[in-house]
C-alpha cells in the first residue's frame, strides 16, 4: 500500500482504537476524521455513501478506494509486516480469533461497556447486562485457556489478532468486568502494552 | 494441505453448511461427523477440549490441529484455489464481506431462523423477532447496494465472501424475510446455485 490513509472513527470506541494501534505499531503516518458514531455522525447521507452500512471505523486510501470493518482493515494494513503470518495455518489461526472476537466478544464485552458508559442509568438495555457479562466472561474463559499454551493470539507470535482482542478486553472493566478473574489474561494485556509503538486508547 | 479433512458440524446448520458448500465445489473429500449443537453435543467435555469455545463448526486436519470459525475455515480451505483472491486489496475485500457476515448479518437472519425453526412458538425470544428483522432487513439493503455495483463479494470475483453469505440469505426466509424485496440477492442467489460443484443444504 502506498500514500497516507485517511481513518474515519470515533477515538474511545475499540474497533476504531485497533486502527489506531497498529498504524502506530508501524509507524506508519495517517489523517484521522474524528466520526462520532454515538451522534449520529455515521448515519449522514454524506457517510453513508462513503459506507452504506453506516459504521466506523472507515479506511479511505489516497485513490478513494474504501474498506470497512476493523479487522479486515487490520489485516490489510498489516500484509508484508511482522504483524501478519504469512503460512496459510498460521495466517487461518489469526483469523480464527478476529473471527471470535466480533462474533462472541465484542458484542458481549463492548456492548456491556457501551450501555454503562454511554446510555442513562434508567435505560431499558440494562437489563441486558446479566446475560452479556455471563457471556462475555465466556469469551474470556476461552482466551485465558489458550493463554495458557500460548503468549500470543497471532498464529503463535503477536500481530493483528492480538490488537483485535486488545481494543476491547484492556477496558472490559467498563462494562463491569473484573479482569483479576483472569490473570494470564492481564498479563498478556502487559505484554501488549510494553509492544514498541503501542499507543493508549483515548477516553 | 494435505490428507483428508474432518468436519464436526450440523448439516442445517447454515455456518457449518458453508464449509460443505466449499468442499463440494472444490471436489475435496472430507469425513463429516455430525454434532448436533442444538441437543448438546458441542457442550460435552469430550468436545470441549476439541474447541473451547464450543461451537460448530470445527475443522480438524488428519494430523490433529484444530480450527474453529467457519469463516477462517473457508480462508484456510480455499488458499492457493480460485476461492480466494490473491492480491492484497482483493483480499482484504473478501474478508470485509466475512467480517461483515458474521457481525451484521448472521447474528440477525440466522438467529430469526433459529428462533422460529428450533424454539416453541410461546418461546420468549419471539419478542426478538421485530428488532431481528429490521437489522437483517439493514443487511440486505446493503448487500442489495452492493450487488448493484458488483456481481460477487469476494474480491470482484465468486469465492469464499460469496459462500459464507450463501448459508443464511439463501434461508432467511425460514426467519421470516420476504426476499422478494431484494431482487439483486435473488439473482445473486440463482448466480450461486449455478457454480459448477454446488450442494443444497440439508434440512
Amino acid at each position: 500500500m502506498t500514500g497516507m490513509p485517511t481513518v474515519y472513527g470515533l477515538r474511545s470506541s475499540g474497533n476504531c482504537y485497533k486502527l489506531q494501534l497498529l498504524l502506530d505499531m508501524l509507524g506508519r503516518p495517517y489523517r484521522w476524521v474524528d466520526t462520532d458514531s454515538t451522534r449520529g455522525a455515521t448515519r449522514t447521507a454524506e457517510f453513508l455513501a462513503l459506507n452504506p452500512n453506516g459504521k466506523v471505523p472507515l479506511l479511505v486510501l489516497d485513490d478513494g478506494r474504501r474498506l470497512a470493518e476493523s479487522n479486515a482493515i487490520l489485516c490489510y494494513l498489516a500484509e508484508g509486516t511482522p504483524y501478519l503470518p504469512t503460512t496459510s495455518w498460521d495466517r487461518a489461526r489469526t483469523l480464527q480469533w478476529m473471527f471470535f472476537e466480533q462474533y462472541s466478544h465484542e458484542p458481549c464485552i463492548a456492548v456491556a461497556r457501551f450501555i454503562c458508559r454511554w446510555l442513562p442509568e434508567d435505560h431499558e438495555r440494562r437489563a441486558e447486562l446479566p446475560r452479556l457479562r455471563e457471556r462475555g466472561a465466556h469469551a474470556l474463559d476461552v482466551m485465558e485457556e489458550h493463554l495458557s499454551r500460548e503468549p500470543f493470539f497471532s498464529g503463535g507470535g503477536f500481530g493483528v489478532a492480538d490488537i483485535a482482542l486488545f481494543a476491547y478486553t484492556h477496558c472490559a472493566a467498563d462494562g463491569g468486568f473484573d479482569l483479576s478473574r483472569w490473570p494470564l489474561v492481564g498479563t498478556w494485556l502487559e505484554r501488549v502494552r510494553a509492544r514498541p509503538g503501542f499507543s493508549p486508547m483515548s477516553v
